[in-house]
């Protein structure tokens, strides 16, 4: 709806698990970049927690139908902290094998970019694990002897982010290397995780920032550029804001001119 | 795109002024409300500051097309701060008289109730200005003669915010109060305002909160209440996530249990 003839606007999407899902809350990197676009693009989203590429890929074209009327101009990706779960003895669980994580992100990203010819796609790398704080909760949440045991490990999750990475250039898609652009920040541990995984207001912030080097990047899309997309309804108007000080000040001058 | 089928998911749609453009801003209440509906709603920005209600009804059609094949399930409307300024001289300016504004209010309501059966509307009466503030507001951006000019009173304002009310209640509208909800609080002139008429975090709060007690009202629509709508993909999965001490756990009393 509404983003027909002129007025229509280029419409991106974030897909991923948690981190998308919570991209709206307070300082929220989504609702950041929402703002940043407030009059050229519409952004919606596409965040489920828990998620891993696995269910990704299964609910692809419930989420993502093709021959939509209109088509999303950028859809980001940003799955991986799940998959890089240590498997469980029982098989359930978040884990997916990597080359699967490869495979399947190979997968979603084909399908992203056939969803049009303009469709344009951004990876996101997991972020680094800060193992001390994963230990935490898991003390807090299930007892004492919880914390022997890590959920994830910040190695595991650097494979994971390398893999993303690889898929991305194989793919001819944008990426982000939040692994390694976390861990550049002093205290990136706590500064910019909340809990050892999931991006805290200042994580948000990075991501966001690399986000826009990427659409900005001079081999990407300009289209895609705040800076050089139209914005709605820009030109000037009789309504426009004109303060009563000005006015009068205007019309002192006018009678000066007299 | 993407809400077709079992996935299409209800559009809420925000339109108005300045308030409405930076909704998405750190703790701003669009972002807030994206984020409580983040599996069950999608919600697009159509803020345009400066904007009063000729403005907004002029270009009702090219932003709200008839006939889509989406059209929303709730649009919230929210103008009158600056209908409210005071008329100049020359005619320029935001000014809209009283009664005007009600005409523009009522066919734009009509207009979006237009747009589909279901297409629900709330319309947001404009908070209360702290005068002070403003004066303050004009010393800083035009120089100190400035200061002796008012743009708008919280008087005037009153009188729009109480012919928005009657527009909504004539027209079988939702509406929020958000002239009175935000006096109650104590302080309000500089907690819930940032410059005498923008809203602050606090003053998005409350709007948040007065739009939500709308929506859960008895008479309204329960099928806009986020407890009462369908999440996305909320069926068990054998991929949730379960943390390998609780596998652990599990498996050991299997064993007991052999």
């Amino acid at each position: 709806m509404m983003m027909q003839a002129g007025h229509r606007r280029p419409l991106f999407v974030l897909y991923g698990a948690s981190m998308v899902e919570y991209a709206f809350r307070p300082e929220g990197w989504g609702a950041a970049l929402t703002n940043m676009y407030s009059r050229q693009a519409d952004v919606l989203l596409r965040g489920y927690k828990g998620w891993n590429t696995r269910r990704a890929l299964e609910a692809l074209e419930t989420i993502f139908p093709k021959n939509s009327p209109i088509p999303p101009s950028l859809v980001v990706i940003f799955f991986g902290t799940n998959d890089a779960a240590f498997p469980l003895p029982s098989g359930r669980g978040q884990y997916v094998p990597i080359l699967e994580y490869k495979d399947n992100l190979r997968h979603i990203c084909s399908y992203m970019m056939g969803l049009s010819d303009t469709t344009r796609v951004i990876l996101i790398a997991p972020p680094p694990i800060f193992e001390e704080a994963r230990r935490t909760v898991a003390r807090v949440r299930f007892g004492e002897k919880a914390a022997e045991y890590l959920d994830r490990t910040n190695e595991r999750t650097r494979a994971y982010a390398e893999a993303c990475i690889s898929v991305a250039q194989e793919m001819g898609a944008g990426v982000v290397n939040l692994w390694s652009a976390i861990q550049k920040k002093s205290n990136w541990q706590t500064e910019c995780l909340s809990d050892g995984m999931h991006l805290s207001a200042e994580g948000g912030k990075i991501l966001l920032e690399e986000l826009l080097t990427v659409i900005k990047s001079e081999n990407w899309v300009p289209s895609l550029i705040a800076e050089h997309m139209r914005s709605d309804f820009t030109e000037p108007s009789p309504y426009d804001m004109i303060h009563p000080y000005l006015e009068a000040a205007q019309s002192c001058n006018e009678t000066a001119l007299l």
